[in-house]
């Protein structure tokens, strides 16, 4: 059973990026925010220091709960381009699913609030992929560019393809989320 | 020589871009771009019916700046991966002479005025390198994928590359954009 504490926290975590979403970071008071998940300023500060982080902590757990969906049935022995893959059609559906929270992670990411992030905790979560593109490397599957290359034709790509406003005519189905892998795939791979 | 007119009319852009940057859209008033701009409102008037169209205006020209750079000394008959290679390094370039200009453009396009825009005139601009990618899926040198799949891993790549939010590691030098055109190059080409 969901405590009254967590229920308030989920109130506060969906309002923060709803308000966020529709009226951006710079208006989202602290005040508005309380009010949208109807509970009170003070129980906010109860949870967080103040605004920033607030919005932070917001933006972590979002990549939390990303990286734990993308690794569900997350099979090690598996080729390594089927792992990817895998991951891939996680990556489109979790954003097919969770609009509001794509949303929000990509206006924090272009935002100066990304600066005070904690990265290593957020790449935690994304610990065994990270991984199996750094063995795809040692065995010589995986071009041995840096990450921030390999991201760019691996995670970009997803970015993309799942913002509207950027790919107007995509549509996520089955066939055109694999003909994109594709892509990725004929990228990283030596 | 440039006129009274042309001058204040640079200034506006300028002014627009610089403004919009520092802090935001929503906040960017006409008033305020005019004091920047060290012009009158009423002069902003003249030229643009509303803030909307003086910031879709404002997009529409860096990208007309932008087409016309990336086809600096754009030969047609040059192997087909020499031309997007081209391309690609004077994309990087543009980006990194001016980092403002396309700081504005990646807000744009992340906001509603994105709707605003006629996608046909802006689409005019980049008319030899599109009809690049379309010949070279003619004669079966890049892959037959919708044009949003290409972009995303031609465009878009170098649009997170040059961000450094998205990829701090990264160091715009030529080993690592030609290293990263290798990438670009095995996703597209068939």
């Amino acid at each position: 059973m969901r405590t009254k504490d967590t229920i308030k926290q989920d109130a506060l975590f969906e309002a923060t990026i709803k308000l966020v979403n529709e009226i951006g970071f710079a208006a989202s008071s602290v005040s508005k925010i309380a009010k949208e998940a109807k509970i009170s300023p003070a129980t906010i500060y109860v949870y967080h220091k103040n605004k920033e982080e607030l919005l932070v902590s917001t933006y972590v757990q979002i990549k939390k709960n990303m990286g734990h969906t993308i690794h569900e049935y997350f099979d090690d022995s598996l080729p390594l381009r089927d792992i990817l893959k895998s991951v891939w059609y996680k990556f489109f559906d979790y954003i097919a699913i969770h609009p509001e929270y794509f949303q929000y992670t990509e206006q924090f990411a272009n935002s100066p609030y990304q600066a005070l992030v904690n990265k290593e905790e957020v790449e935690k979560y994304f610990d065994p992929v990270i991984h199996v593109f750094y063995r795809g490397i040692e065995q010589k599957i995986i071009k041995d560019v840096s990450f921030d290359i390999l991201m760019a034709f691996f995670l970009h790509p997803i970015v993309a393809l799942s913002n509207p406003r950027l790919c107007q005519d995509f549509e996520p189905n089955n066939k055109n989320i694999e003909s994109a892998f594709t892509l990725a795939w004929d990228a990283i791979k030596l």
